[in-house]
C-alpha cells in the first residue's frame, strides 16, 4: 500500500505554499531568548567550530537592547574559549562598563559601522580559512549556489587593504565600503557581517565562510556561473527571514552546547 | 613455514567466486531491523558526520512500511541533533500524524518523487560541501574510481536550478530529471538519492559526497577518465547488493552510536 | 649564559652520526610485542584516523608467525570499529579457522601476493581520499618531499583497473605489477602496501596517503620536482629502518588508544 | 536609543591609538609562567592540533633560562602525546642531562642555529601538510594576507634540499639560509621558526602553516598579490609584539588543555 497525497496537494500554487511556509515558520520561534552574554558566548563557539577562531583575530559585538552599551569578548579570549561569564560590556567609546579586560582594538571599526549605518545591532568580523583565501585572489564572492543566495546583492567588496584595522581610517573606509549591504569581503583580510540581531550576523558569517569554501573548491577546477538574479533574490529573501535565522542559530547552538559544556560557565 | 593455500584456490573462476561471495554476504544480514524512527535518527547522524548537516538545508524521508505515512525530521532539527524521539510521522500531503513541529517545506518535492516513481521508499537530499562545489562548475559526476561505480548509469543531472525547492514546479522538474536513475546532481544546489530502503538512500548519499570529493580534488589537478563501462557495471551491481548496503550501513551506525549516545533518546 | 656544545660536536662526520643514530634507535625498541589480533585492531584504528576507513572497502592482513594462518578483520567490520576480539584467523584458502564471520572477498588478492612474493608478512589495501584522487588522474606518486622518500624506487603503478578485486585475475595482475616494490598505486582504485611486519605495511599505508595529499595539493598549483635520487635513497633507507617504523607505530598506537578505548575489548 | 560614542573617539589619531593599544596589551600579560617542560608539552599539543604532529618528524627545542641546557621531546614521543613528565633536558652536544630516551637526531641542526644566531631561545621545525605542499612547488611564502604579515621580510627560503637533516652539513646550510630572519621555508621539507621565547617560535610555526594553507588554496585558483610593504611592516611589528604573542599562546594553551588533560601528567 502506498502513501498517496491528496490531488490538491500537487496543485497548490507557489504563492500559497510560500505563505503557508512563512506562517508555519513563524510558529517555530517560541520567543525565548537567552541573555545576551550567553548568546555571545554560544555564538563564539559556533564560529569557532566553523573555523573562525584559529587565532585572536576577529571580533563579535552586539548592542545591549535599550542601553548605551555593547557586549563583546575580551581581547585575549578567543572564540574557542568564550564563556558567558567573561563577556564584556563596553560603551560606544570602547570603555569597559562591566567585566575584566579590554576589548579587541579592532572593535573601533565596529563603532564606525554602528554610528553610520542605522539598524545594526550586531557585527561579526573574522578571518576564516576559505574567506581569507578568497580575499587573496582579487575575486568577489559569487552567488553560484543556493546556499550563497543570502549574499545576492548583499555582499560588498573592499579591493584594497587599508592596513591593520585599529585606527579610525579603517573604520571609515570599511563602513563606507559596506554601504547598504549586510556583508563585505575585505581583500587580504577576511569577512564582515552585520545584523539586526546577533543571530543574523552570526548566521551570515557562517554561511559566508561556507560559500567561500564552495567557491574556492569550484574555482580550483574552473569557471562558475551566477544564479539568475530573480531566483537568487527569492531565495535570499526566504533564507533571511528572521524565523529561519533563529531556527538555524538554535540548531547550531544545540550542537555547540552538546560539545562545549563550559560555555555556560 | 609459510601459509600455503590449496592450488585449487588460485584456479577458481570469477563466476564461481562471485556466487560464493553473494552467498556469504547473504548470511551477514541477520534480518534484525531497528524501528524506522531510530534508523532515521541514526542515518541523520551518519549524514552529519559526513558533512551533510551543516545547516538546516537537506531532508531525509522514508516510507513507513504498510502505512500511508512517511517519517522525517522536524524542520528545525538538523541532521547533527536528530534523536529518535523527535522524528515526525506525516502523510503524503505533509500533514503531521505524529510528533511535534512541521516538516521541511522542501519535503514537497519528495512527495512528487514518491508519487511518480515506483518502488521508492526513501529519499535523501542534501547540500554537502563537495557535491555542492561540483554543482557549481557545470560538470556531471564522473565514474572514474571504483568507489564511484554505484553511480554508473545511475546518476542524472539537472543543469539548471529551478529556484528554491518549496513549490510544486520544483518537484515536477526534479522527479522528471531523475528519470529511472537512483541519484541526481542538482546544479547550484546539491545531491538527491532514492532507495528501495532508507539504508540504500543513505548509502548512496554518503558515497555521492565522497565521489564528489575525489572528483573535485582530481579535477583541480587535471583531466580524469571514465572507467570502462562493462567493469563499472559489474562493480555497480556488486556494490549495490542489498546485503552489502545493509552491512555498510550497520558499520556506519556503530561508528555513529559510539560517538553520539543521545541519538537513542 | 649560553649553552655551548663542544667544538667536536660540530665536526662529527655524517657517517659517524648516522651510525650513532642507528645505534640509539636500536635501543628504542624494547622488543615488547602485543598479540597479533591486538595489533591488527590498533592498526585498523590508526588507518581509520588517517582516512582509510570511510567504507567497508579496504583490508588488512598479517601472517600469524610460525603458523599456516593469517589474521584479518571480518568483512562487515570496518577499520573504525575494529576490536581485538573480533579479529579472524583464516588459512591461505580464506577458510575461517577462528572467529565469527567471513573475510573480505578481496583478501583473495592478498593471497596471491603472499604466494608469489617472498618475505611478505602483512598487506594493507585501502581507498583513502587523496590516494584515491591521485589514482584518477593518470599520474604516479612522485617523490618530491622528504616524507615521500620511503616510496623512492619503491612504489609501483598499475595504470589500468582490472575491475572489482574479487577474482583470481586481479590477484595475479596486482602481484605482478607490484614486482619487487613495497607499495603500489592502483589506478581508479587506491593503494596497496606490503611489509615484513604488520607495522611496516601500516606505516607505508599512512605515509602513502599523506604523500598523496601533499602531491594533490601541490599539483593543484603547478608542477613539482623529484628529489635527487641519491638523497632520496639515503632518506628512504633511514626512514624504513625497522626501529624507526616500530617507534612511529607505537606513537600512533598511543594516540589511537587515547581516543579509542574500546579497541582492546 | 542608540549607543553613541563621544565625538572625540572618532577623531583619535592612529598614532595615539596604537600607543594606547600597546599600553593595554602590556597589562594583559600577568607575567605568570609555567615551567619550561610544561610549556614544551602544551606547545607540542598546540602544534599537533594544528597538523604538525602526524609523524615523528619535527622537533621543538627551547633553552633553559640561565643554564647550559635545552629542553626537547624524546625521539619517540610525537607532538600528539607529549606530556610534561617526559620532556628531556639535554646539553648543547645533545647529551641527555635529565629524562629518559634520546633526542631526535635532527636536533643537531637546532644546535647550529643556537650557536650561530644570537638571541635564539627556541626553535620549531615541522612538516605540516600545507607548508610541506608549498615546499614542493618552488614558490616562496608570499605575504598576501594580514595574517601572513608576521612573515614580511622575515621568511627565508632554502630552494634545495640538502638531504636528511641529521648531519652537520645540514645544520650549517640551514643556519646560513635563515640569515637574520625568524622563519624559513625549506624546499621539499617543511618549515622552521626561531624565537626569543618558546611562545614566539610556536606562534610563528602555527601562523606559518595557516599562511601556507591560505596560499595553497588561493594559488590553486590563480595569482595572488603581495600586500604593500609599508602596511605589511606595520602589521608585522604589531602582531609580533611579545604581549600579543603571549596572549595568543595562552589562548591556544587553554584550548589544548581543555581537550588534552593528560598533557600535565
Amino acid at each position: 500500500m502506498t502513501a498517496r497525497p491528496d490531488k490538491s496537494f500537487f496543485e497548490e500554487s507557489r504563492t500559497d505554499i510560500a505563505r503557508q511556509v512563512s506562517e508555519q515558520m513563524s510558529k517555530l520561534d517560541d520567543g525565548s531568548t537567552l541573555p545576551l552574554n550567553t548568546r555571545i558566548a554560544i555564538a563564539s563557539r559556533i564560529l569557532s567550530d566553523e573555523g573562525h577562531g584559529r587565532t585572536l583575530a576577529g571580533q563579535i559585538t552586539a548592542r545591549a537592547a535599550g542601553e548605551n552599551a555593547f557586549c563583546t569578548l575580551p581581547f585575549d579570549t578567543g572564540f574557542a574559549d568564550a564563556r558567558q561569564s567573561v563577556v564584556l560590556r563596553i560603551n560606544g567609546s570602547m570603555q569597559v562598563l562591566e567585566g575584566g579586560g579590554i576589548p579587541n582594538p579592532a572593535v573601533r571599526f565596529h563603532m564606525w559601522i554602528y554610528e553610520n549605518i542605522s539598524g545594526v545591532n550586531s557585527i561579526v568580523h573574522t578571518h576564516p580559512p576559505f574567506a581569507s583565501a578568497l580575499s587573496m585572489i582579487g575575486e568577489e564572492l559569487v552567488v553560484a549556489h543556493m546556499d550563497a543566495t543570502p549574499f545576492h546583492d548583499d555582499c560588498a567588496y573592499l579591493p584594497h587593504w587599508p592596513g591593520l584595522p585599529i585606527g579610525n581610517d579603517e573604520g571609515e573606509i570599511i563602513a563606507r565600503a559596506l554601504g547598504s549591504k549586510r556583508t563585505i569581503l575585505l581583500a587580504h583580510h577576511g569577512l564582515l557581517t552585520i545584523g539586526k540581531s546577533l543571530e543574523e550576523a552570526v548566521y551570515l558569517a557562517v554561511l559566508f565562510e561556507q560559500a567561500a569554501q564552495l567557491q574556492m573548491r569550484a574555482r580550483a577546477v574552473g569557471a562558475i556561473h551566477r544564479i539568475e538574479p530573480a531566483l537568487a533574490k527569492e531565495s535570499h529573501d526566504f533564507l533571511l527571514q528572521s524565523e529561519f535565522i533563529q531556527a538555524t542559530f538554535k540548531y547550531w547552538s544545540r550542537r555547540a552546547l552538546a560539545t562545549h559544556k563550559d560555555v555556560l560557565t
